[in-house]
């Protein structure tokens, strides 16, 4: 493919400073760009390599001025990076329609221009909507919805009636609807809760290999519009999961609790069953949280705390045998002090109780 | 389906108080529930609701005796109604025979009025009990054997040999009999040791979304009957879980660990290995086991501690920059009064040495 | 299988001591091993056992020079045990060739005396080496590679252009080359930026059931040879992973980390995103490593520190309250003290001021 500077810089929004008719074959890092592609610089740090750079035009902050080479001036130049290699990476769609080797359940309705692998398994009455995808190894349980235009990578097994949404993408091993943790004690014996929720994700979701979302109890578990999320993640049922949040890798959420829209939970983070995280949260990586998080924070650690004091108590954390030895040191002198003051008072007459606090 | 309430009374063991002739259509939560279902109050704050809810009748603790509506009163009112919306959720099973786009070896032996979907894979002298439901994409190792009423969801896979009990619950992405995780080092290289051990799984097990639980070294890993799995949870080899036992999401069991009956492992919670845990153990959230737990206790945190003692600890933990900075100004502080009190000592004739204690 | 003492002492390049004639059946730990095997002793712990085991002979260590039956030393009895074990456990191959239900595309290269099982697939212009064993469910993308004597177990997930060694292993569910985790943002919404890199994997590489490993934003990520990864491990994109290093169940490694060669990663241990772990670092279970850590150290708990200084830091944790009460009790003593000397002070014309230091 093939396009000159100044469409790149219609497409992204920004403006051309030099040559707007170059032309730009691909995109690329800094460092291994070569000449007729053109690269980002999204950090003020790496504005030195401007000079070095191969590459034949160069996605900057307007703070950028000028240079050597053609610019493409953005107010976010990662975000022009990631739309311009969009464009590149962009390959054109060619449906394969159904194959022979795949089963669909004559009752199941297919979009057009879909593509259904071998070995894919559309169960009863399931509806795909257009230019679906499913490849091989991907099961579609009765009832099911799939939006158009979705791709459900290999080995994805979607539970009866779940319902995904438009442009979703599911990494292989991905499942959705499988039953809620939920038992009932009969004396030692779990009984069995049946789960007769069901799962609803919405659009521009994307959910990372292997992750596993429930079915709810009763109701639905919620992934909603543009949520983003990692690699072996735990979703339990009647979770809510608000829009436009990211949720990293082997994050574990517990039944029944909502993250807010907009939400950021990092790596390894735990969240205890029925707890409610705001709006526009930040939560660290591993952090356990037991209780609910009120909007707009960024917390990190077991409890979370606001980032600041935990690095602060993290850092004093290795102190403790220290500390621990020095109170021991510090009571021991007291000892000592107390001892000196108690012999003087006995021999001084200026000694005199009334200064004590009498809650000692 | 439609009951009255004095069957569902005699199917769980309760008393009816009110008209037990009702007819009963089915069950949800106080807030969902309509005219024709019963719901129930499983805890003592809900009960305000009771005299709210569209219900037609309503399961209760014997605490309650009175109410405008029937009541079902029964010990368990929680565990009545798991049992209660089974009896409704409760769809009846329809063989589905063996789809000719399935593959059995011809020396499987399958058991009657069995369901084997298109793709499912089972190998040489595999034993298929009756009633069993294989999924599309479930492999089948030779010699694995899968007991009565087992249902085993979409994308399984069991390794050869593995032994699964009856009524057992396999749900998508599980992997059962996979390699434990033993090599031994040759310099820096590392020599696979051969995994020739099994995996059994009792009875009444239910494990959750692509879990893991490796094959023995040599010998067994082991799963006993009643426990429930959640998902995305690693048992290694060699680990046996006793009876009842409940292993919530994301918890790692290392090698050769012994989990005793009636455990409950919280949440992303890491045992190392060859610990023991004993019976009625409960260990809380992404706790840390490197220490044998003796049975009867409720332990959190790294290490585990008697919960309380952990909460309080935890609480603490934000107070270690101001522990350090009090610690620091008490020996400040110490220092001048004993400063003060060594010049006192040198110009007063009172002051006496053997007032200190020879150690410091 | 049957082999002659001597025979197994050339295999291990260990040394008999008493009859190298006798015939060796099987390996069984020492309490199981019956007359005709041999059994092994890998710690002095367990030699008084060596008078008890019913095994014909046993691998020791050079220190233990006679016993009442055969002995082959060697330097390492654990690794002999690993490479003998592999000797009787081992079964010779069978190729299957491509099974009439698996799927190969007509653009794929397939290697000789292959096994390709019912519903395994193969896209285009994939190229599998000699002796590769495709199990069912095994999705093969286009473009991938796989080398010779590589064994893909079922429903492995191998995304396109994917590179893989020789004599690799990977469990079930593993998932090879997903999109790593990477978006800008746009106002709130995440733009996905597509990854167009890949995964390449040395050769004697095994990879752990449900373990996924995510392809490169630009360039590759990389597992070198002879790493060892357990179960449910989470690699991102562009992350380097060092020849020999092994990483325990349930890590995760964050977008473009590198892991030194030699290393080891306990089970559960979080690593942040683009880190550089030195050469023959151990980290302990759940560590969570925020910052770089150089060659050749021993560390645990979050922030990782020296294992001993951590075991100390963990062991006073939980004294964390009475501490906090204590430094209570010593902030009002010394209160008391200083009144009492101000007291004197004012009363006693000895007192002085300036024994204070200033900056109290």
């Amino acid at each position: 493919m093939e396009k000159i500077l100044s469409e790149l810089a219609q497409l992204v929004g920004g403006e051309v400073i030099g040559d707007g008719g170059i032309k730009i074959v691909g995109i690329a890092p800094i460092e291994e760009a070569r000449k007729g592609e053109i690269t980002f610089i999204a950090h003020p740090r790496y504005l030195p390599k401007l000079t070095q750079t191969e590459a034949s035009a160069v996605i900057v902050s307007p703070k950028v001025s000028e240079a050597e080479k053609p610019l493409l001036r953005v107010a976010n130049p990662y975000l022009a990076f990631a739309k311009i290699l969009g464009i590149y990476a962009h390959r054109p769609y060619e449906p394969r329609g159904v194959d022979q080797g795949a089963w669909v359940s004559p009752t199941a309705k297919l979009g057009e221009r879909g593509s259904v692998y071998p070995f894919a398994y559309v169960g009863d009455h399931a509806e795909i909507g257009n230019r679906v995808i499913l490849f091989p190894g991907v099961f579609v349980g009765d009832n099911a919805v799939i939006g158009d235009d979705s791709l459900i990578y290999p080995n994805v097994s979607i539970y009866e009636g779940s319902r995904i949404g438009k442009r979703v993408i599911l990494h292989s091993g991905v499942v959705i609807g499988s039953d809620g943790f939920g038992f009932a004690r009969d004396g030692r014996r779990s009984v069995k809760i049946p789960q007769i929720g069901i799962v609803e994700i919405g659009d521009d979701v994307e959910i990372g290999a292997n992750t596993t979302i429930d079915r709810a109890a009763m109701g639905k578990t919620v992934i909603k519009r543009g949520v983003k999320i990692d690699n072996l993640v735990q979703v339990a049922h009647s979770v809510i999961i608000g829009e436009d949040s990211i949720i990293v890798a082997q994050v574990g959420i517990a039944g029944s609790s909502k993250i807010g829209s907009n939400v950021i939970l990092a790596g390894q983070v735990g969240v205890i069953d029925h707890i409610e995280i705001g709006d526009n949260v930040i939560v660290g990586p591993q952090s356990g949280v037991a209780k609910d998080i009120p909007p707009n924070q960024v917390v990190t650690g077991t409890p979370p705390l606001p980032h600041k004091e935990q690095v602060r108590a993290v850092l004093t954390f290795p102190k403790l045998p220290e500390m621990w030895r020095k109170i021991g040191q510090l009571e021991a002198k007291l000892r000592d002090l107390e001892a000196g003051q108690d012999l003087k008072r006995k021999t001084s007459p200026q000694s005199s109780e009334d200064i004590h606090d009498p809650d000692q």
